[in-house]
């Protein structure tokens, strides 16, 4: 390896220290004999501060650099109040090690605001922005942490196959992929083979994985190609259970990321509150009744929340000291939900997760009874034939089961306070862009 | 949740205690007045005794039983050295929680030897086997050893798109998607979007990834849909830091199952070797010499080695105590590895990793000088017009990089020992097969 230290790594204690650093040239401010140059990697920053008169060569060199250059430069540490972070960098030594072109596509180092489509396009250098950097930092975090917890309980992860020619929910939202002559589809989610590994006793599993959605409406929300963190369980009650680990993995992912993404938090200016309270559950008509009474909202759709509703039970409950809480018991739900349990006193036992004003999961306790799952078919004109492979996993002894799919985008959008979940994705589709 | 004990968690220590468990009815063995039914979770099985005269509704209930239902058994715990595992239980209370039709489509407790495609064609009765779930709880384990080692290491995760347009290097082993009304394909490697992220300056990073190949041929090594984790890092000084981060983490994973995963082992009658020697990096041309010395077989693509080639040199290290080597400097290489460096002595800096006899990963040093790298296309007949993006990044600063790409499924197959790599996935992909 290219021997180096990390800009965060090298603090006034050193004093005097020869030290490398390699990175990209972010700015350069030159002071006519006097030039700052600004070196930045992964983890920071580092100002170099290249004089006339002490080395002529090294000087001139430094005169030839460009924005983002890759460079690596040797020196002696400084500490210095006024340099940013406290030190800067004496240097001794200079390579470039890979110049760039100029000008950029798009600025770097200037906080000039770029529309999003144009960052997008030229992403290999929008993604050198610290704040960009932050995001993705943090998500690999999340997600760490998040399967930590599930390892933990001794959920196993698994791989459920993308392509598939049944199993399909609607035709409408689904990609088709020419399939060695034949037609099969993308995968939407990989709930029909969760449940076929809980009749295989798999018991208690997760996937970190990937969904697609030929949605054609451009939303801040919705993306064509999504990262989808899955979870499923046997041997449940009711859908409590699933409630319970949601809300226990969730938490333990942000009390992670709250002590160990300090700098990615503080990069993108969140103060992160991690919900110390059991998170609310309210039935799916409690959920209306507030919206009515308190805001005077009434979702059209009478069989489920609309985004306006979702946003302002949002602040309803986060002005109680809740980002997180339950919707219980949506009806005219899916087939695969377990209904109108006797004594449940909801219609299904569905339930969304909202945190900070948006859905950020859908679960449940699954029906797994064969004869009153093919009823539900029926009654939503759901083909039979379509399932063939999912209905006989029902048909040889199955478990009592739940789970959920949460949005790893939307996780990451929200919990870094960006306006896009596009934000959230290196290279995000969607009906108008496969590329880069 | 259901209270009950797992299989492997009941001890004769526990003698005279009450405790619960629950899963299929395994195996049921009647014996007259006596009869002894088998219950399998997925940590285990545990025996119970049902005796005539004790209970009679309960004796009832239990001749009443069919394999594979999901029962959930109370009783008192018995130490007895006939018993397997040295305990049985004596059972109090019986609950069918969900009965299975009869007969079963294949058999689960019996040693019946099933082809692989009548195995397949029924997987959510097949994966009940003991030795069936142990490849995907060993599976799960090994990747998690293998995140671990990397994310001590500060890499960092990512998620890279699997639908695109560009960036694909041959037409002919691509699947087409129709999105939107356009045609994109699915992702074969996430290699170049890893090299765009290595401009953009994120310098260590990894993705548990899925990839798709449209080869039509069949063979228990291929199928169309593949588990890869890729990774990729930069500032290095050449290929062996690429080698030596996957020398590594693939030592630290062996070690963590053998560590963790002894049940799994076992009960797939594996004897794991650690390879705690360096792992021998031998250049192509010594390779092909041990071939044709040795073992007098000279492959017949002067720029490859073949299976048996592979398998041979597997053999060869495996008897000095090496079940892992790397083959160093292939020739004719895809245009983004490094060629013909001075010095070097070798053809490119790609190396491929063997393991077990067979090709675990493909990797090495990029190029990342843009003109070079424009050559290497116009000499192999590569269109820069597919390349677009990605060429894009290689004009505003890239450090010197590498990475690989390592097969999961292949890795569990050698760990394992099994025949066939479709034995490692759930739910295998190939030309005859997208179901279930």
């Amino acid at each position: 390896m290219i021997e180096r230290t990390y800009s965060d790594d090298i603090t006034a204690e050193q004093d005097g220290e020869t030290v490398s650093i390699a990175g990209h040239v972010h700015d350069i401010r030159d002071l006519g004999g006097l030039s700052f140059v600004i070196v930045r990697d992964r983890e920071g920053q580092t100002q170099v501060v290249f004089k006339e008169g002490n080395d002529e060569d090294l000087f001139e060199a430094a005169n030839d650099l460009g924005k983002e250059d890759v460079v690596r430069i040797t020196g002696s540490v400084k500490a210095s109040d006024q340099a940013p972070g406290g030190v800067e960098l004496m240097p001794s030594e200079l390579e470039v090690i890979n110049a760039a072109e100029s000008p950029l596509p798009m600025e770097v180092a200037k906080d000039i605001e770029s529309d999003l489509s144009t960052r997008l396009d030229n992403r290999s250098i929008d993604l050198r922005k610290p704040e960009a950097y932050a995001v993705f930092s943090l998500r690999s975090k999340l997600v760490n942490a998040m399967e930590e917890w599930f390892d933990g309980e001794g959920f196993r992860n698994v791989d459920t196959p993308l392509l598939s020619q049944e199993g399909a929910e609607g035709g409408a939202e689904l990609f088709p992929v020419v399939y060695y002559g034949e037609e099969v589809f993308l995968s939407q989610s990989p709930q029909l083979y969760k449940q076929m590994l809980m009749a295989a006793g798999f018991d208690k599993i997760y996937e970190t994985g990937t969904a697609f959605r030929a949605e054609a409406f451009a939303t801040s929300r919705h993306v064509s190609e999504i990262s989808m963190f899955d979870v499923e369980l046997a041997y449940i009650d009711d859908h409590h259970d699933v409630m319970d680990v949601q809300e226990e993995s969730l938490r333990h992912t942000l009390e992670r990321v709250s002590e160990n993404a300090t700098d990615e938090l503080e990069t993108l200016g969140v103060d992160l509150a991690v919900p110390t309270d059991p998170f609310p559950r309210v039935t799916f008509e409690e959920a209306r009744d507030i919206l009515a009474t308190e805001f005077d909202h009434v979702p059209e759709d009478e069989t489920d929340l609309d985004t306006k509703g979702e946003k302002l039970l949002g602040e309803y409950f986060e002005e109680q000291g809740h980002p997180a809480f339950f919707v219980v018991g949506y009806p005219d739900e899916k087939f695969y939900y377990k209904q109108d349990v006797p004594g449940d006193d909801i219609a299904s036992r569905k339930f969304d997760l909202i945190y900070k004003g948006q859905e950020l999961s859908s679960g449940g306790q699954r029906e797994h009874d064969i004869e009153t799952m093919s009823e539900y078919m029926e009654d939503q004109g759901a083909d039979p034939e379509n399932f063939h492979f999912y209905l006989e996993a029902f048909r040889f002894g199955i478990p009592p089961h739940g789970g959920y799919g949460l949005g790893i985008d939307r996780l990451v959008q929200k919990v870094g306070e960006l306006d896009n979940i596009k934000e959230a994705i290196l290279f995000p589709r969607d009906p108008d862009r496969v590329t880069p």
